[in-house]
């Protein structure tokens, strides 16, 4: 099931149980929309449960798929009509791969896309096309992905199902273009899609929308390669990663970033800062606007859908941290505060500000704007530098705002459970309400090896809060390099938070899948069980070590607790037991006239 | 490492790292309870880490040990000291083996211990002393685990250590002897411990103490044998479990109980209603109170420190499930439903719950009132079942304290987040401010394979807000019997869980060992920085999969970013030049003459 190329192989093949349908958008029969939908066992008299889908081309046992050529461009049709006309790209410099020779340079992906650009004239960004009230295609599609479900859970029981606390989410019942129109018009949501990243598949981040992860991906001086990064990126969106930071350094950054980007359906972010000192030889004093003015261009061109800036890393915040437990923690921040220091100059990003506004929206490259200062320590959560640095990214992003530019702001980091909530209000008032797209937080620093789920914890709970995207941590963090299979702990772990808050926010379709799977669990129908999950493989091996037969996938106990012990079972006889008794409506008359005051109308299982 | 007798092996040994010690209590030379030191290289210049430690006597390679002997009878001499006579006790009967045949009949643990029981005139509780205001040897025991660190911690920086939110909690400066007495007095804490359990090393559970975790181990029909079960048990407290349930079913139940009570330092809890299920072979209706009585005797004279019993699940109730996603989720609950239906009456639970007290009462068996009615699904939680038998177990834990019994509560089950808290603010308020004791609970119900995860979000949570306990959940809750891997990460996971609880309700003591770990992990000590974690070995694991020398256990980076992006490494630089420029005082002042408002006084790190 795999593509074999002569340079890369990627993992294909539907994910287990589901097939990968199209919907089009109503009214837009050209804008067709990717979902997954599961099939359910034929004693569940339901309907397919269809889900949201991040996977990509590489799910769809139909679509040709040459890594070579890179995915469909599928927005080049709406961006061409938009004016946006090709131009003659910067060339490649030998620095952007870091002066590999030839030995070990990696060939570039050899897909062509044509590089656009867009001028003072002409509307380019997600947020110029919103202000001025003009619905993008893009839009459209994203629209229609994030209602999935919402007309089901309506004819199910809409007001039961959404019982949850938004804090101050406004969560329509139906998602509309015009509604997603209007929330990056007011900086509540991004839809990060640079023009040169034709291949991608739009989706929106934002506090009203299904709350999404990102994954990190990225090899670095001391391991990996380029065909484990692409393969990397397959991996994580097959998991549900709806976008990928390509985090890379070392050499060859360019050459390995054209492969990911020719083949992502999801956004792609970066850090250019990682890049640019690449550029001067890992010498952060070295660094000067030219070359980072240089980097940005480089990688817009390449299509990255949105930077993180450390624009907020201000030569004042630096004497700040020096009480700290773990001082500076996040590399980019570490990086500017190194070059302040070391020019005893307010930071070049900040002093830049403007133009490099003028360089991303002239690609809709979106920003994220840095938590340079983000604690790397319980002890050091919610301090001043923290704050300061946040205070500064809210001016930040009304500068970008007023440059067109779309924008979501970086958090913390490791923040234990009591402080975590300051944290979301303080972005929302300092922040004019811009995404909140925080990496974690870790709520204890005491578990390395398991800190996916300390900070699983802070992330469902920052996410229920309100923060639009929850950047994953594997396994791996503070010991080393993730790999295959902490990448895919890692998404899975996210998915599950990021559910949990949608749950808790009271998204009106969120528990659809909650209720399809424990409907399932209650009726024995392994198979359904393990395909509504989030990780069937994962789901049935576990079940299969105990009870590796076919005949078990129908029985009606499983090893945990044994066919006597089986309270699913027993509900069950209990329940066809009371039916045959006349019915459970009998049942309650009878308790009622015996003095039982604690009954309720009691109708068979919906 | 390991023993190995006749008939079982367990895992023996220090944990990579640590070294056990004996800290008297002060005042009583003679109660010596254990911890766990974690030396920290030199150049860390602090003094050694104490930690809780539940392990037992495997942990000390100094300790002889035995299996076939059991552990040594610390509590013998405290016990002898109340009246608390040897009498010849109930004889085992087949049934109480399940029938096993001479062939598959497992030999009972030859380790012989005095079988007490309390009269009707003697204090025998630990509720009964703390009501009359005796302070026992095992409150001075418990005092003196809970009270690590809080010396400490109080000549750090105690104020600023200790900024939780407690919800009503009220964490102690230091907690005395008289204060765990008060406590248990009050009924917000429980000190189960059996008089039949001399081997225990006590331990305290409530809301104004550490949050505690229990492990489930025990065989099922399907699966497991009785050395498994043994090891289990040493495994599960060797990570930190604080209590072990013996869930097992089928065989052997009795024999097997009697190696692990002989061999646990723990207290250990049970589940009666299982084994009376298997002595009238599997059929619920057969059940009748003799028999159920009779169980109960001869579990707490084996020494089971506390029972589980649901007999909160009225027939009245039952209706109240019938719209049910999942129904009746609780074994324990299904059986009795099951019984309630089958009878038309009410629970014979109910019935002669008085004179559940008088037995368990003699013993010192303490109550954990069974949740039956759980919620095994989102949908389900919070509804009119589980709350009204809420109200019943409130009703029974005001009757089990006026019969002199230590009581908890247990709770949910399947809850999303925003619907959390309710539980906690009921429980307290239904049930007298009993000890909460909850399974997870599990905040979304999509993730088979990951549920430990599912559940550590909403245990992190529920423990925060007030639960004394919280029972773990594996990896293969739903799917399978947990094997011995599944039980470390379930395990690990909720010691995870509880410390973020402990942070966020601000115990004193809590953020000693983060800010250790972040002192390590800032310094590079990377021995410290695995030795300071939950899980050393897996820590260890990771960091080599990439990095596998020696030299790089004092690299001043990981493979995560490699040498030139290591933020801490850049951080410490950073530090250095500054220091080097006159130090940070200076700079801050030269910074404040050109107009920087943000500055801070900074000194040197503490």
């Amino acid at each position: 099931m795999d593509i074999e190329t002569k340079t890369l192989s990627v993992t294909t093949g539907p994910i287990a149980g589901s097939r990968k349908i199209y919907s089009p958008a109503p009214g837009h029969p050209d804008i067709a929309v990717p979902f997954r939908e599961v099939a359910l066992h034929a004693s569940a008299q339901e309907p397919p449960l269809q889900l949201y889908d991040t996977s990509g081309a590489y799910t769809d046992p139909a679509e040709p798929l040459s890594l070579e050529d890179g995915l469909p461009k599928l927005r080049n049709a709406w961006l061409s009509k938009r004016g946006l006309r090709p131009y003659a790209s910067r060339p490649v410099k030998p620095e952007d791969n870091g002066h590999a020779s030839a030995e070990t340079l990696v060939a570039p992906c050899p897909a062509a896309h044509d590089v656009r650009m867009g001028d003072e004239t002409a509307l380019v960004t997600q947020y110029e096309f919103a202000r001025a009230g003009i619905v993008t295609e893009e839009m459209i599609y994203a629209a229609h992905r994030e209602n999935l479900g919402r007309a089901a859970a309506h004819e199910q029981a809409q007001a039961r199902l959404a019982d949850g606390e938004s804090f101050g989410a406004a969560l329509p019942e139906f998602v509309t273009p015009e509604f997603v129109c209007a929330e990056i018009a007011a900086g509540r949501a991004i839809l990060p899609a640079n023009i040169n990243h034709p291949e991608l598949e739009p989706m929106v981040i934002g506090r009203n929308f299904l709350v999404k992860i990102n994954a990190n991906i990225g090899n670095s001086a001391v391991t990996s390669d380029a065909a484990a990064e692409v393969e990397k990126l397959v991996w994580a969106i097959r998991w549900g990663a709806d976008t990928v930071m390509d985090l890379s350094t070392g050499r060859n950054i360019h050459n390995i970033r054209s492969w990911i980007l020719r083949n992502s359906p999801v956004p792609i972010g970066t850090v250019p800062l990682y890049q640019a000192l690449e550029k001067v030889g890992g010498d952060a004093a070295k660094l000067d606007w030219a070359l980072y003015r240089d980097t940005l261009i480089e990688q817009a061109e390449q299509g990255v859908d949105y930077f993180t800036i450390h624009a907020g890393v201000r030569l004042a915040h630096v004497p700040l941290t020096a009480r700290r437990v773990t001082g500076i923690v996040s590399r980019g921040g570490s990086i500017m505060a190194q070059w302040c220091l070391a020019h005893h100059r307010e930071s070049f990003l900040y002093e830049h500000f403007d133009e490099i506004c003028d360089i991303m929206r002239r690609y809709d490259v979106s920003f994220s704007l840095g938590d340079g200062l983000r604690p790397g320590a319980n002890a050091d959560a919610n301090d001043a530098a923290q704050f300061a640095e946040l205070e500064t990214l809210g001016e930040l992003t009304r500068r970008a705002w007023a440059k067109g530019c779309q924008v979501m702001v970086e958090g913390p980091g490791h923040v234990p459970m009591h402080k975590i909530k300051a944290n979301m209000e303080k972005q929302l008032a300092t922040c004019g309400e811009a995404p909140f797209y925080t990496l974690g937080p870790l709520t204890t620093d005491i578990a390395p090896g398991y800190d996916h789920i300390t900070s699983a914890i802070g992330a469902a709970m920052i996410g229920w809060f309100g923060t639009a995207m929850l950047c994953y941590v594997t396994p791996k963090e503070h010991l080393g390099l993730p790999n295959r299979e902490d990448v895919k702990t890692g998404v899975i772990t996210y998915k599950l938070a990021a559910h949990a808050a949608n749950l808790a926010k009271g998204h009106p379709a969120a528990r659809l899948r909650d209720d399809a799977i424990s409907r399932a669990r209650f009726e024995f129908r392994w198979e359904d069980q393990f395909n509504l999950g989030l990780d069937p493989d994962t789901a049935r091996a576990f079940h299969d070590e105990t009870l590796p037969k076919e005949a078990h996938k129908s029985a009606h106990f499983c090893s945990m607790c044994g066919p006597k012990f089986c309270s699913m079972k027993i509900s069950q006889d209990i329940r066809a037991e009371a039916q045959r008794q006349e019915g459970m409506e009998a049942m309650r008359a009878a308790f009622t006239e015996a003095g039982g005051a604690l009954y309720v109308t009691a109708k068979d299982k919906d």
